[in-house]
């Protein structure tokens, strides 16, 4: 479908289940992005999940979001239970004023939900030549290292610069072997997962994805990676005011509550330290890493966040591809 | 040999390359403390080589350090090469100080050398109630992820929270699979490293320590904790002014230069969006994943930082035990 039209379809749905226009179009844009990006599992995919979470009043749809400010670098914001995107967008947006302003922005939101992908928000960042980290955590995926349950999200560690081009440096990598949502798409697709990225919910090493979901996803490098997990879940929890330690709720199986997730915006004046020169200095970077010799197979080396802005520009020529199923909940939800 | 003739033995021979006393004092308080902590290829076995650096003046014994007040948050330290720990320890107090007064401090620190564990500076600030990031990048060691030649540190990414104990919660990982220091040892001590961390130098696997060093170390997670290693040297060397791209020179192998090792510390308040109840949240956070149920043989989940404040307690008590080779280097040192 035409990415225009079914942007509209999709902030007529919000709207639908009670969005104020601003909502409906910051989240329809950013659920589009996702798909425009080749991350369906942060796109359309979520959409039933979100208006079910309306309807049931776990996300506020008319929410009083409070942006409390600590100091021209600090602020804090209660999203007070807003959809995750539009609490992270106002989120992002005042990093960015106030790491404009003073060189340094940091900003924590308490009471949000999902947020989709980091690199959302990162994106802005760099787009204004600033660096930033993007911290949030999610519902249990992980086991701690020596622990047999799950409690970790897979906690992604988000991280962006300006590379003095249109491409933005943006490593967005979860702390899991594999990303949750290719979890869910294969357990709805009825394909397998790759072996060594989790276990049933017996301890046992499985490549049944939905047998996966019902048990642990395993870290990156066992306690390096569960390290990492509980450091995101410190910065976006503990920090923020948010949920932590495993009490974050699964936003598609858990309606018993919000989800009060946290999140932690650093942003940072790329020019700080070395004033102009940093444009050479990144290029100059990324120059010397490309041109090392390369292992078989591979044409270019790519740095984080370049495969994904290739994908971007291409699918934005072409039309977004629909699976069934999800068809399926666009037309049922457009007609609620 | 008792620590404390043992830190007077390593701070006259400091004293004797030129280092005055205060830079002195710091540096074998620092060399001390890692023996202390367990990690003896950030102690004594450095000692000789910052030794032959002085002499060749590639680290700077009477550096003239300059502090740039960017503005209360942010300060820029061009160390002008002194010695590494000196370097970082008057960067982390900046920090800290910043932090103290405004909810964050953001240091950068340039024409810097090896500072030894992140831990040390991550420490300090945590033990003030503050939440903290070290970020240092190191020789080549690392290749890219699509590369055959190593350029990235082991670049460690460390993190410390408070706990509200006297044990920090302080993640302090490379993103190699190992240690260089510990191929260092093994080489010297002639034993085998593991499989599946290195590679030799025609890009084969390898277990000998010494066709390790000559050859690749492998990062955690193959694309992600390269990714992780290019953040790291993006926020320590082009951020802030030092070496990058993998012009860090190894201090045991390269006399060619000073090191310009640049460095990174963020530190934050860490009640400046919780109150008073960040210390009944890092409480619940951790008693809650330590109740989890355990895999067969782990007795406690421990923290990040937490064994190696158990070794740190033990060894106090205890004469620091020093392998020949080394006892050798401090004679030989010490009569120079």
């Amino acid at each position: 479908m035409n990415k225009n039209n079914l942007k509209k379809i999709v902030k007529k749905i919000f709207l639908k289940h009670g969005l104020k226009n601003s909502h409906a179009e910051i989240s329809s844009n950013y659920i589009i992005q996702a798909e425009l990006m080749g991350a369906p599992t942060h796109g359309l995919a979520r959409l039933k999940m979100y208006c079910d979470r309306i309807k049931k009043k776990l996300i506020n749809s008319k929410p009083q979001i409070k942006i409390k400010k600590i100091s021209q670098s600090i602020s804090y914001i209660d999203a007070n239970n807003s959809i995750g995107f539009v609490a992270a967008d106002i989120g992002i947006k005042k990093a960015i004023f106030n790491a404009k302003k003073t060189g340094i922005g940091l900003v924590a939101v308490k009471n949000s939900g999902h947020y989709g992908l980091s690199s959302f928000y990162a994106e802005q960042a760099v787009k204004k030549n600033l660096t930033v980290f993007c911290f949030t955590n999610a519902p249990p995926a992980i086991a701690p290292y020596g622990a047999k349950k799950k409690l970790f999200g897979t906690n992604p560690i988000c991280f962006g610069a300006p590379t003095a081009t249109r491409i933005p440096f943006i490593l967005d990598t979860s702390v899991s072997m594999i990303n949750r949502g290719k979890i869910r798409v294969a357990a709805r697709e009825g394909k397998k997962i790759p072996a060594g990225v989790a276990l049933d919910k017996f301890g046992e090493p499985t490549e049944d994805a939905k047998k996966a979901l019902e048990g642990v996803q395993l870290p990156i490098a066992s306690f390096r990676g569960s390290g990492l997990a509980w450091m995101v879940d410190i910065l976006s929890g503990v920090f923020t005011g948010g949920n932590h330690a495993g009490k974050v709720k699964d936003p598609f199986d858990d309606f018993s509550g919000p989800q009060n997730i946290g999140h932690l915006f650093i942003v940072m004046k790329s020019n700080l330290f070395v004033g102009s020169s940093y444009n050479k200095r990144i290029k100059e970077n990324i120059r010397t890493i490309k041109k090392l010799p390369k292992v078989k197979g591979v044409k270019e080396i790519l740095f984080p966040g370049q495969n994904k802005y290739k994908k971007y520009k291409s699918n934005l020529k072409k039309n977004i591809k629909i699976p069934k199923k999800i068809l399926e909940d666009l037309k049922s939800l457009n007609s609620h």
